[in-house]
């Protein structure tokens, strides 16, 4: 199976009016994000799928066969038998902050080529970058406190190992996710389910079973029938651990009142000699309630964190487009635009280049130009990808990625990173693109509208 | 590449500590969902996953060797090479309506085994019926006018074909995305999208571009600039297609107050002879913003729809779990059950079924029983899907599938279709079984809680 028919029905209809007319000029496309879901930025990820999708885009014959009944024309699906993507992409590499309206990818291609990418492009990235941004945040919220991602069985289907890769990226230290650590690599944990507790006669028997299966490395959940007589349970089971010499790692909150609960459970742990046992809370956590604790002063040394974070709730999919900005005609570039009654939706023409200015080695505003222009003292962020159909870039592996959105976020003033009511980022237009802009929509009213 | 890794890791430690318990009884687990993300209703969806899965369940060579590197137990890892799912499963289908705490798949096999499937079965299930759900509003907001899901771009990634298979199962006609066609056999359908129109020079020349190589399918998308003077120009091309003997099939309104502008559209095709000319409209629909449009008066034939259909927003997840109600041990059976503080925690001990009664041939009340209880006069939703880790029932083809759900929704009283503020269904819990929570929670509370 190909990922080529992973698209929209419209990009084939007018891959083939395209095709039909002879109008199949070079055509560059900009993805960009028209607003964040919560908090001022976006953190980019789901490049790589765009990368591996682009060198390997062919259509098969099964595809075309499948074609042939959705009654295309067949010297249409002829000639979609060589099919390659022959353009060149400049983007914004994964573990990066963004901004909306900026350009994170810029397509340049025949427009046939560059139409069909469409799809898939928004279908990866999209996702990727809205659930990398939201780990971040979580990640924030917890100040410093490790987050692991438990999401796989509240995961959208077959979204699982993207949004567990997105939560990496965007700093999870670790996941429940099984076949994340077997693909990804990524650091897995899990101990034990309410499940295990009640198949037992009683909850201490469970206690016992697990601590002497692992006993370096035994967590116990202790809320199966309330939390406090689970932990003192726990404790119990600890002391019987220390007299073999072995240590109780942790104990799992997963209901209730988790922020006095932690308070409770710490002081019984505590006073019963076992100040080393972590304190693990999970249970229809996010960012918010995250922060909350953390503010009330929760005992917690670790969060586990599944539907919201794997999820988006309650933003479950970024607002990214695909716009057509330029086209050239006969050797002459023609800015391209959308003019929308909604201000958002109206697009930015021509080919445009986003950069950086940093003070004190922070980051201090962007600024999207047009492509002949250069910013003194800013830093372009759009760098090759792929050069005529082929991929140019270095290929991160996973922790690198992360340690870049570590590294950027680090240099993101903490006001930008505040949960809510966070300070717009500055992302200014260059003199260039606001004259064109302003030309674009009187040519556009004159010409379409007939305002004039 | 196995499935038998996409699982949580806890289900790994735990399935350690049975076996080096020597604590493999036979067990039941009920799949049911806590509550409904809007309305009074589930639809079922995502059986068919399940089942594939539990056929095929094996531990590869490169899953044993991955999980060495996370340091099992070396003769655990021995006996995984041999695992099998060996047990019974009861399921009500796909394309269903159930309702909240209602056994939807009851799993009985040998603790080890029953407890690895949780996290596929979850993982499947819970997406699928919340997009089928979903779908079955925003058709029946739509009072018969076609609904064509449009959302591959938004959907979370490698989610969207089972997001498409949920979106048919619940009602929708057709879809976008070409893959679910080929490999689903879903109707496709599509035509340009806003690059197509300012790709060209003027607005009407893409029309015509586009009415020339589609004349017996064309629709024209005209909110590109300003969407009565792209109405004005559709209606020129539209002309032009009647003097070759064509008729215009449609327009598409894709921004704006889309009711509003519907019925200036339609005023305008109407004024210039084109009565036929379909009204297509998609945008950040809804099932909410699709009966506002109805009840106002909108003058649209089609819905197209995207990012709320195939990611359930604002609620992208279903509350959905897995829970251990029954363990034989010495060949007498003991249920078991979870207590909590929050009463929707509580789980029902058991082993179950799901009986509905009928009135006049609708849905009257449910009663969930015990095992042994026969409800005269109802009628059993569990059927047996999985014999000894076989499949013995009839796999149906998605139509009729979307059949059963036309059927079935037919037979639910129209109170219960409300989008908001639908009354709650009845659901009784039978005498045994509420005999039966009343003594576990008595039970639990004297033995794991001292209260008593």
């Amino acid at each position: 199976m190909t990922d080529a028919l992973r698209t929209d029905m419209y990009q084939l209809t007018m891959m083939q009016a395209y095709w039909h007319s002879g109008h199949n000029p070079e055509a560059t496309f900009d993805y960009f994000i028209r607003k964040t879901p919560a908090g001022s930025y976006l953190l980019t990820a789901g490049l790589t799928y765009l990368l591996d999708y682009i060198e390997n885009l062919r259509f098969g014959e099964d595809d075309i066969e499948y074609l042939v009944t959705q009654g295309f024309n067949s010297d249409f699906l002829n000639s979609l038998r060589d099919f390659r993507f022959t353009g060149d992409i400049l983007a914004i590499p994964e573990g990066n902050i963004v901004f909306p309206l900026e350009p994170i990818v810029r397509v340049t291609a025949p427009i046939i080529e560059a139409q069909l990418v469409e799809t898939y492009l928004l279908n990866r990235m999209n996702f990727s970058t809205l659930i990398a941004t939201k780990a971040s945040r979580t990640v924030y919220a917890a100040r410093g406190r490790a987050i692991s991602e438990f999401g796989l069985r509240r995961a959208q289907g077959n979204a699982h190992l993207e949004a567990t890769r997105a939560t990496f990226i965007g700093g999870c230290t670790s996941t429940s996710n099984v076949l994340a650590g077997k693909e990804l690599g990524i650091p897995i944990s899990g101990t034990m389910a309410h499940s295990f507790v009640t198949s037992f006669e009683h909850e201490i028997d469970s206690f016992r079973a697990y601590a002497d299966t692992f006993p370096k490395n035994c967590f116990l959940l202790i809320d199966t029938y309330d939390t406090v007589e689970g932990a003192k349970k726990a404790a119990v089971v600890g002391k019987e651990l220390e007299q073999k010499g072995e240590k109780l790692m942790g104990v799992r909150l997963d209901s209730g009142d988790l922020c006095g609960l932690s308070k409770q459970v710490r002081k019984l742990l505590d006073d019963a000699g076992l100040p080393y046992v972590k304190i693990v809370a999970s249970g229809d956590l996010n960012e918010w309630k995250i922060d909350e604790h953390m503010r009330n002063g929760a005992k917690i040394d670790f969060f586990g964190v599944g539907t919201e974070l794997v999820t988006g709730r309650p933003t479950p999919a970024l607002d990214g487009i695909y716009k057509l900005s330029d086209i050239v005609e006969n050797g002459v570039h023609v800015p391209k635009m959308k003019l929308s009654e909604e201000a958002l939706k109206t697009t930015l023409p021509g080919k445009k280049l986003v950069w950086r200015i940093f003070e004190n080695g922070t980051f201090k505003k962007d600024i999207i130009s047009l492509d002949d222009e250069e910013i003194e003292g800013a830093e372009p962020l759009l760098e090759p990808v792929v050069k005529h159909g082929r991929v140019v870039c270095d290929r991160l592996a996973l922790p690198e990625i992360r340690n870049r959105t570590h590294e950027n976020l680090s240099k993101l003033p903490d006001k930008y990173r505040k949960l809510d009511d966070a300070p717009v980022y500055p992302v200014e237009f260059s003199p260039g693109l606001k004259a064109l802009k302003k030309k674009m929509v009187e040519k556009i009213k004159h010409e379409e509208i007939g305002l004039y």
